[in-house]
């Protein structure tokens, strides 16, 4: 594109007019943090220039002037995608489009339950914008710190909270968003209720700044919960996790705000590579869940209906050990277990990972089938299915053997990922539950979907951006 | 369209080789249920031909044979839309299909929490398949015993849950549509995480059959409450009622499931109109909310949450009387001076209703600023606004002066209804909270919507129904 349009500078001077010299980087050494893949499977990569705009008429005048010169544009938040999509591939014609200098909360309103952001907000300021006014905000997640929302919506982020808050998608009432010709929709609408047409914020959250730019938000906001109770359960089986998380939802009124399931391989890991943790339990267990329940207040019923659910559950069968967190500290202690995977994880050597979903329902039988089918194509490969079970969504990571080279095994990504999709797509699940699509599954997408599906993507992308200059080559 | 395509001869009984003689209604005698608009605003309304599919594939065959020979498509199904979406407007061009035949629950997975259900399926009886099971499923609103849930997904309903569970939309993991070309696109997904490209299914719900038409969908389910508390409110004022949701969140962790505004003029309509309704409360006062808590088990805390929750409003003011129900029968009772509402509204005379959302912490100063516009304009008019506060979703109706001519009254709604629409967009409202748009609110639409939005939507519809066959002159 770089050779048909008018000369580059041009295009330079007219984006420093629009931007100011502060929102232009060009020098390949200040371009560097915006170039860096997050998982690193991905380097010398390249872009014309970085532009940095401070506000949504800054992003239209940027996005006007991209499709004058046929500029494609690659979006970018904290740059902390896991598929890649967020960054350049286009061999330096692309300009990346970062919104980290759009950073405000244009308004809290506490009795509506809503926050207002600009795109370019860290989740972790949101949430705590949110706390300030003894309020919620629940999406959570690992790269909480540095992600940024407009990020977070535009892939639709997930996390450890979606069990009772829904997916990014579900805490957004309304979206600002810059369109691929430069004008802006402004669908900044605080309302629960408006069926004035169709929906056209959830077009472009989840859709990886392929269709627009999303910048600014209004989110839901809840009561903070302030009776907070966490479990570290030994389970008897994978099936037993399913029926406890049903009781439990059941029992607590859906108080239930985490389930994760996680496997001894994964806890051995965790205590033998992650300095400072220690096994909640006295004796090993094949399977655990990290269960936590939350209540509004500190003298409400939220610690009792967890321990009689748990009780019940092991008179029943289903739950063969489990502690309960009596303090704080207690809690952080069985979280850090959790948390930790991916550390304990990459101390074990090379690791390929999927992040699927199926059926809440299908969890135990996904494992049960995927696991020795994994086993017999590469003897010796270390299985770790662990997760947000809660939402059916598991991270069926695949260790090295021990003693294998990595490259090598690097080398069997493609066959043994195909055998996990397979496998997942057999069962009517997801090829990626929460990450997203971008650049790293793109080449995947066509042998999982439905051609009328692929297609209907096709035509809402053609009708949106029909030159196709936004984040080119991402999702489709 | 008609005079155009080959001749009716040839349509009508290739649509009998495909549905059968069963599946095809022309006798204007029997066409004349799915004829009859359900608020009766609209009269002489003609169809081609009513079409009865019962299965998916044969929706698709008769789409397709109506994109062979250029015949419009209303889709319908309980017919009970309140903007008349789901009546012809062509003056006899249309087919009208009727997913009333669709109507089997395909499968039913407590462990997922979810159920597939066909568009025909009466929503009342999808609350009851769900029961069977020991689950909920929340939706719910006064025209459950005839409303079909493919209607309700279309026009995204609300009702008196939304405040816990969201409106329809919410409660969507995977649809099933037949385009407007006639192909099928198989969205029937179990999943709460499925991150693999854009959301389609958010673009057909809520579209009023414009996209194309959904004939199964995959809906969530829900723990099913056993702890269910109700009291009846006497206010300070409609801002008291504003501060004791936002206290009601938070004190129950979010058990609230419905709050609703009641004015005095309200009760008294009712009170007046419908036999077997008594006063909860000793003395009248301005403004009531009727407040219900759900808790999951009998033995639960929500009574007593609900109890301190309003013993402690009382004391700072917010509330000056209050009852709680004692027993099902008389949280009944409560329940049925809501439920009642239309009918006393009726028997007070002719009214003019207006379904509007704001942000949920604006409500008192909308009713504040609204009423006093809405009197002068017409001096003698009742205004009665009530409605799901919880989710800022106000029914601002007008009744008409005592002793005013109704026709007279009619007459003045384009007048009164610019009036309540414009005090509503001035405070960043919705025009059509959980109606939807319709035939009725069309023609409003341009005047509320900004033009990149109503382009968005026409983009949208040009891309997907090309022919434009798909409930013409409905929401564009």
């Amino acid at each position: 594109m770089n050779e048909a349009g008018p000369p580059a500078g041009d295009f330079l001077s007219e984006l420093r007019a629009t931007l100011g010299d502060k929102g232009v980087v060009v020098e390949a050494g200040d371009m560097e943090p915006f170039l860096r893949e997050w998982r690193g499977r991905f380097t010398d990569l390249k872009a014309r220039c970085v532009a940095l705009p401070h506000s949504s008429a800054q992003v239209a005048a940027v996005v006007k002037l991209c499709a004058k010169h046929r500029v494609p544009i690659v979006p970018q938040g904290g740059n902390t995608s896991l598929v890649a999509s967020g960054v350049p591939f286009g061999g330096g014609d692309e300009l990346i489009l970062s919104l980290a200098r759009m950073n405000r909360i244009r308004a809290v309103d506490p009795l509506n339950h809503t926050i207002t952001v600009e795109a370019g907000c860290v989740l972790q300021t949101v949430q705590e914008a949110a706390a300030k006014v003894d309020r919620l905000f629940p999406l959570s997640l690992g790269a909480e710190g540095t992600c940024q929302i407009g990020g977070n919506l535009s892939t639709n982020a997930g996390g450890v909270n979606v069990l009772r808050y829904g997916n990014a998608r579900e805490q957004v009432l309304g979206l600002e968003v810059v369109l691929p010709d430069g004008r802006v929709w402004d669908g900044l609408r605080a309302l629960r209720k408006d069926n004035t047409g169709y929906d056209l914020k959830h077009l472009f959250i989840g859709a990886e700044g392929t269709l627009g730019i999303i910048t600014a938000a209004v989110l839901k906001l809840y009561p903070l919960p302030r009776d907070v109770h966490t479990a570290f359960v030994a389970l008897r089986d994978p099936a037993a996790a399913i029926e406890l998380l049903a009781r439990a939802r059941g029992a607590s009124g859906d108080r239930c705000t985490s389930f994760e399931l996680i496997p001894r391989l994964t806890v051995d890991l965790v205590l033998r590579h992650v300095p400072g943790t220690t096994d909640p339990l006295d004796a090993p267990h094949d399977w655990y869940a990290l269960i936590e329940l939350s209540g509004p207040d500190a003298d409400g019923d939220t610690g009792a209906v967890l321990e009689s659910l748990l009780e019940r559950a092991f008179e029943d069968g289903l739950v063969v050990d489990a502690t309960i967190a009596q303090s704080a500290a207690q809690a952080a202690a069985l979280w850090r277990i959790r948390e930790t995977v991916s550390e304990g994880e990459a101390a074990a050597g090379a690791s390929l990972k999927h992040d699927v979903a199926v059926p809440v329902s299908q969890v135990p039988a996904f494992i049960a089938a995927a696991t020795p089918e994994i086993e017999t194509a590469l003897p010796g490969v270390r299985v770790m299915a662990f997760g947000h079970v809660g939402d059916g969504n598991v991270h069926f990571n695949l260790i090295q053997p021990e003693g294998m080279d990595r490259q090598a095994f690097y080398a069997e990504w493609p066959r043994l990922s195909t055998l996990v999709h397979d496998r997942v797509t057999a069962m009517s699940g997801s090829i990626s539950a929460e990450h997203g699509i971008g650049h790293l599954k793109r080449d995947a997408l066509p042998h999982y979907k439905s051609a009328v599906e692929l297609d209907l993507m096709r035509t809402l992308k053609a009708a949106l951006d029909p030159a196709g200059l936004m984040n080119p080559g991402k999702v489709l």
